[in-house]
């Protein structure tokens, strides 16, 4: 007999635990048929394999009680915890002996890891290293990421919620700025690296009768500051409160971040750039250079980890990739990962882990307007289906109920 | 015959509408009674009285229908629009006559003034100038910040909603802090110049379980940059994630802001300084002096306009503000405005306008501990019943149905 094993990695989102909540259902399902004889958790991804951190996640959900694990899937962020820890290119490094030694000692033999490009990267190495040295274990991804940027997906558990969030956030920040009669610009900085996804979601609000945002740009085109600069006023032609969308990746024409100037030059583990600002810059830049009322908002952590405003579609199909990644798994196949095939029904597939790992999906060229400053309603008729439906977080007090595995 | 009107001015909130809505069914009902002939609303407050801008409030109602009414009370910030301008201390000014003027020819008799301190003051002005002229005009006050800082008043309401967003948002903030097993300062900076109530909200995820925030920094005590390194150097010797929350408006012995002079020293792509709120002036601060990973989040506009995470004890008092407001102008009595008195059950009372005008209310000294860095558990005990509550905010299409009165 042996166990199921399951790890979170990289950034938060909403629905991470949503997914961890339906691996644990087909865990404790496989247990009462007696195919296995445990669920583990480890804790901070591959950190706790390392250092053979394990939690038992039958004891902590009651066996895989269904009112806990709904709870779990409620909860934003991981709660095993994350790392960001590269594995070595070189399949023979030790490091990998560490690890099969860890999972054996502790009887596991299936392991999901969920997570997005960079943790797909580790699913995949795990396999062959695995694989290399004869060890009957097997690896497989389920993805995840607010980006939406993973290859083989129709989109990625996680985005939805994100997008459903910045929706919100974007009507409640347009009727803020619409009640004084006086010209302002408001700078919204979203997320958004390479790809400009949660920058799209921020236009949501034209589907509902809104005209603003009046400006979105994206990572996908470059940015140049006379050109916003140009828009900005163009807009007051016609707009007293201009709303201009920001993704913080986007770059200038010579392939720098526009936000540079604002930036420590630090990286994270995996050689990111860690960026944050282009929106105020833009502020101090519109307040300099148009003379108008301007402001900033960032909306920072809190697109990707707003559990409370959860998309149903996002957080039920993000449980269905979790239940299908551990089903997999368990049929002694590795190297896969769960993706999303199709909403409406939901469809959940099995991709080569090769084709989703390191790759980025950006938008593609029919979403964006040809000026580089919209998207277009293609765009929007994509989203719109992400953010369907609301989930009855439950309260408790005045506040949401988190679920804790602590046991 | 003659009319009731209302107008907003001053800073958005969630439930300003809330009070509006108590306003026009009051006004409705007055209709219907036969006692006034209509409800009128001024756009953009005091300057669309100057320029004659009304708006009938019972066509766009449908004469007040309760469920246009509800979720007009479910939508933020201000359905007439605000106004920031502050009336000539001149009693005699002609601006007054011209306002005076704008009334009459609109046939309106009594007003209510949906606003803050400022808003306050204003009512108090117009009462006075229309008594010097012998003009038979009421006008009275319902009072709403986000501040928290009006005299004479349980809570001000709109304090109520961006408590339970910040608290709301907290423990998201906290959920996506502690998944990574490194030591990291979060700095989350919160509205409040002179008052810390908002500060004072971040505090709830205690009541909750969590250990943090670990630090709150409240503009009634006086912030000292070496007292803040101690303070998070100490937090990281029991936590890995510490969380510090911080009130825009705190200062430093000088009696200048924390903010000012303490500038990251960065500039953006075009050699101007960046300037910056305190919550990333510390964030720089930290990594400096303390050499430790440190972000920082500033929660913006959003906490005072998140209807979509509405309290529904601060939506329901906000109304009853209204209808109390409105009641006691249509007894043609003036110059007072409408507070609440208690809650549970919620009980109005009428104040001199006098005594809430111009006054700032700051948090207790019971309600801050002795080292000036955290909250106690009276300001928890104070806060939580004003958070209970969730309103059935009614979502189409994925998002919040904002409610517009535009006919």
């Amino acid at each position: 007999m042996s166990k199921l094993l399951v790890m979170q990695s990289g950034g938060p989102t909403a629905v991470i635990n949503s997914t961890l909540a339906g691996i644990i259902k087909i865990g404790a399902d496989a247990v009462k048929s007696g195919a296995i004889d445990g669920v583990l958790g480890a804790l901070n991804g591959i950190d706790g394999v390392i250092s053979s951190r394990y939690t038992d996640l039958l004891q902590s959900t009651c066996n895989g009680n269904i009112d806990m694990l709904y709870s779990l899937s409620c909860t934003p962020a991981m709660a095993l915890g994350s790392c960001r820890r590269p594995l070595p290119s070189d399949l023979n490094d030790p490091l990998y002996d560490t690890i099969i030694k860890s999972l054996v000692e502790a009887d596991v033999k299936y392991t999901v890891i969920i997570g997005g490009n960079d943790s797909m990267d580790t699913v995949m190495k795990l396999s062959a290293a695995a694989y290399a040295r004869s060890a009957a274990l097997y690896f497989n991804g389920a993805v995840k990421t607010v980006d939406n940027d993973l290859n083989c997906t129709y989109f990625s558990p996680g985005y939805g919620s994100a997008a459903k969030y910045i929706g919100i956030s974007m009507l409640e920040i347009i009727r803020d700025a619409e009640i004084y009669n006086v010209k302002s610009l408001t700078v919204v900085e979203v997320m958004g690296r390479e790809a400009g996804w949660l920058g799209a979601a921020a236009a949501l609000p034209h589907a509902f009768g809104n005209t603003a945002p009046h400006l979105v740009y994206l990572p996908e085109r470059t940015f140049s500051f006379d050109g916003f600069v140009a828009d900005v006023k163009r807009e007051f032609e016609t707009h007293n409160n201009v709303i201009a969308v920001v993704c913080e990746g986007i770059k200038t024409a010579d392939g720098k971040y526009a936000a540079e100037g604002n930036m420590s030059g630090a990286v994270d583990a995996f050689g990111h750039a860690y960026l944050s600002g282009i929106g105020k810059v833009l502020e101090n830049f519109a307040q300099k250079t148009i003379s108008c009322k301007a402001r900033s908002i960032e909306l920072n952590v809190l697109q990707r980890s707003a559990a409370h405003a959860m998309s149903e579609t996002d957080r039920s199909c993000a449980w269905r990739v979790g239940e299908d990644a551990a089903l997999k798994t368990l049929e002694c196949v590795g190297g896969l990962t769960a993706v999303i095939g199709s909403i409406n029904p939901c469809v959940i597939k099995m991709a080569d882990i090769s084709e989703v790992a390191n790759y980025i999906r950006c938008v593609p060229d029919d979403y964006i307007n040809e000026s580089g400053n919209m998207v277009t309603n293609s765009a929007i008729d994509y989203i719109l289906p992400l953010i369907q439906g609301e989930v009855g977080v439950k309260y408790c007090n005045g506040l949401p109920k988190h679920f804790s595995l602590t046991v």
